[in-house]
């Protein structure tokens, strides 16, 4: 394998052209799509739209004329496509946290006898501050308890509430087997909660045919919504007449305009939306999601696994001997899109890879981690990626002469 | 009166100038500011720039680089200013109702002894819907008790946890005396929870003085920040490090990057913070509230007070004749900065001042409401709706030849 091989893998890849639908600064490896995904090239334009004739010149008018007052619910089941989800089971709004508040709370209303939250150390932290944060708000009883991964299905039993669960830990990709744990949650009358932060857009999601029962998840890593860009929720629709929200809003009430002093839920998803969302930042959500219209999943899949399959082979080929060791399972079924690799010095090795134009994270206590995004991900991105990396680890630096002579060309 | 006359108005006051920091369509009368604030002309630039400079170039560093994860407290900072609160007491973010939401939960368990809510039926009724999903959320004895709004002071007793008040009736525009009240509630060792939808960038609000515990408010009306603009959220300074956010979130965590299992709250105002805010919103409201920098409260409050006072006198003058009878208080002290007119053909009415031109909108069961933002309404644009709807009630229309002959020029 060479970099003239991963330029073939380029040529013949089907998705290939999704890439010129974004901004991507030249010259730039950007492995960080699952922290911030790119700009879709469109987004600005629809943005200075949104602005200038909406907002600027109909004003007040645009709710109903520019169907702001619809956008949640528009862009909720733009994104239902990508994660198996029936019509008018998602919205979109608010952020992961507060949704998932949202959820757990009107979890608690289902199943008032339950008092168990089971949960997993390889959960994102802020997941758990959020059943926390519920847990010393109702007190009485309330319990979070948080198991290693592999331990969950063994910890399911008849005393759980719910099982709240991110589906690819956000550190080693290691994916939960979302259908298998919601059967074992449900045979023990427990209900489900997923997390598909590193899921939407990553890979093919199938709510609907897990029968999850709940789900949140973020936009603005995969799905390129943009710094901070509203999160979406998602409930099974057997469910939604049934959700009680605790958080009562106007936008999730049946009449909002009759003004009534008491809170009576919209019937559906809409219940769950609480106050009004962030126009600027959901609209270009609703732009970035253009480009997804005709994504086929399985493609997408195929390509994830194939990015981050070599990715592996040639890190371990190139960088092994330097103790670069893989995070998580070698098996690309159990894995999400990233990948990372545990380094004794990786924050060092991370600082040295961003300053040679390959943009990663670092988490802690020692993972470089490496987001393959495979709508704008080159085979030539994973390659150059592990190149530098063999330079770093060899020492030879990223200003090396190889690396000054491939800089004056990119 | 006449037309002149207002446009002397225009000449001497000392706010003039600001209008030209706005996009505001030509010959478009709007009173409606109070809804959904105009377009600061600088924004859309600004929001090009974020897009495509931060987002779109420097990625995911922009967060640190162009200062996106301290933008809440950034925010905050200025609005403070705005609403007479000391340094990193308020946090821009999310919405009204979840900031409510968060505020009386937190308040719920300074006070565990104290379950009754109170509040009065001239509140937005989205707020009372947020303590009413508390409310069902905690069962336990909790109450919301709603009572006329000039019954609010003779109903404080030493059974309430909190009164929980929107200082300027979002229909009426009737002020809430924010210091009595205040005071009365903490005489009864009750807490308080000022709404400031409609009073932030209105009229000078003096949180410090007041003594007030709690507040929320939007950024989208008088602080144009855009459609949506993330809400705001106060903290009187000795309450902030006794705050346990029910909303417990990963920015409002004392060290986010160490990615601990366990919630630990930041100190301070930052406790307050739950998920990560949409920046492109957030970014915009930071540009608009830069037309406020040099804005003197005492001013505006003038220019507010002569607004409304001009306007009641002409509407009364001119409109009384056909059934315009005046909502809420004369007395300019004891209101905020917009004016509702009932009419028995309210609705028909402003449908009518639409197609002319003058926006304001209607609010059940009878009233016509009207917002004057003195950063940007003339004393001729007061004077153009008075008179328009005059020719309206009159029978005249808005297509008759008077009113088609100045529209001809403008």
């Amino acid at each position: 394998m060479n970099r003239q091989d991963c330029e073939a893998l380029d040529r013949a890849d089907p998705l290939a052209h999704k890439r010129q639908a974004f901004s991507i600064p030249d010259g730039l490896v950007y492995l960080d799509g699952n922290s911030l995904g790119v700009l879709p090239a469109h987004v600005p334009e629809r943005l200075r739209q949104v602005a200038e004739m909406q907002w600027g010149r109909d004003l007040i008018s645009s709710w109903n004329l520019h169907g702001w007052v619809d956008l949640p619910r528009v862009v909720g089941n733009r994104i239902a496509r990508l994660i198996g989800a029936p019509p008018d089971s998602v919205i979109a709004g608010d952020t992961i946290s507060v949704n998932l508040f949202k959820l757990l709370g009107a979890a608690a209303k289902l199943s008032p006898a339950r008092r168990v939250i089971l949960s997993d150390s390889g959960n994102f932290p802020s997941d758990l501050y959020v059943a926390q944060g519920l847990r010393d708000l109702l007190e009485d009883g309330y319990e979070l308890r948080v198991v290693a991964p592999e331990e969950v299905e063994g910890a399911i039993d008849e005393s759980l509430l719910l099982i709240m669960l991110t589906e690819v830990d956000y550190r080693t990709a290691r994916r939960h087997d979302m259908a298998a744990l919601t059967r074992a949650a449900h045979a023990k009358g427990a209900l489900t909660i997923w997390d598909l932060a590193h899921s939407a857009g990553a890979l093919p999601v199938d709510l609907a045919g897990t029968g999850a029962d709940f789900a949140v998840g973020c936009s603005y890593k995969y799905l390129n919504g943009g710094p901070g860009a509203p999160a979406f929720l998602y409930v099974r629709p057997a469910l939604q007449d049934l959700v009680q929200p605790p958080l009562a809003g106007w936008f999730g009430h049946e009449a909002p305009f009759a003004f009534d002093l008491d809170y009576r839920p919209a019937p559906g998803i809409l219940r769950n939306q609480c106050g009004t969302q962030p126009i600027l930042s959901l609209a270009a959500l609703d732009a970035a999601l253009d480009v997804w219209e005709d994504v086929d999943m399985a493609a997408l899949r195929a390509k994830s696994e194939a990015l981050c399959g070599l990715f592996i082979a040639l890190a371990e080929q190139r960088c092994s001997a330097f103790g670069v060791r893989l995070a998580g399972p070698r098996d690309m079924a159990a894995r999400g899109s990233h990948v990372s690799l545990h380094h004794a010095e990786g924050y060092a090795v991370m600082q040295a890879l961003i300053a040679a134009r390959v943009i990663g994270d670092f988490r802690a206590p020692d993972m470089m981690r490496f987001g393959f995004t495979p709508l704008y991900t080159r085979f030539t991105d994973v390659w150059d990626a592990v190149d530098r990396m063999h330079d770093i680890l060899a020492g030879r630096g990223w200003d090396d002469e190889r690396f000054r002579a491939r800089k004056a060309v990119t």
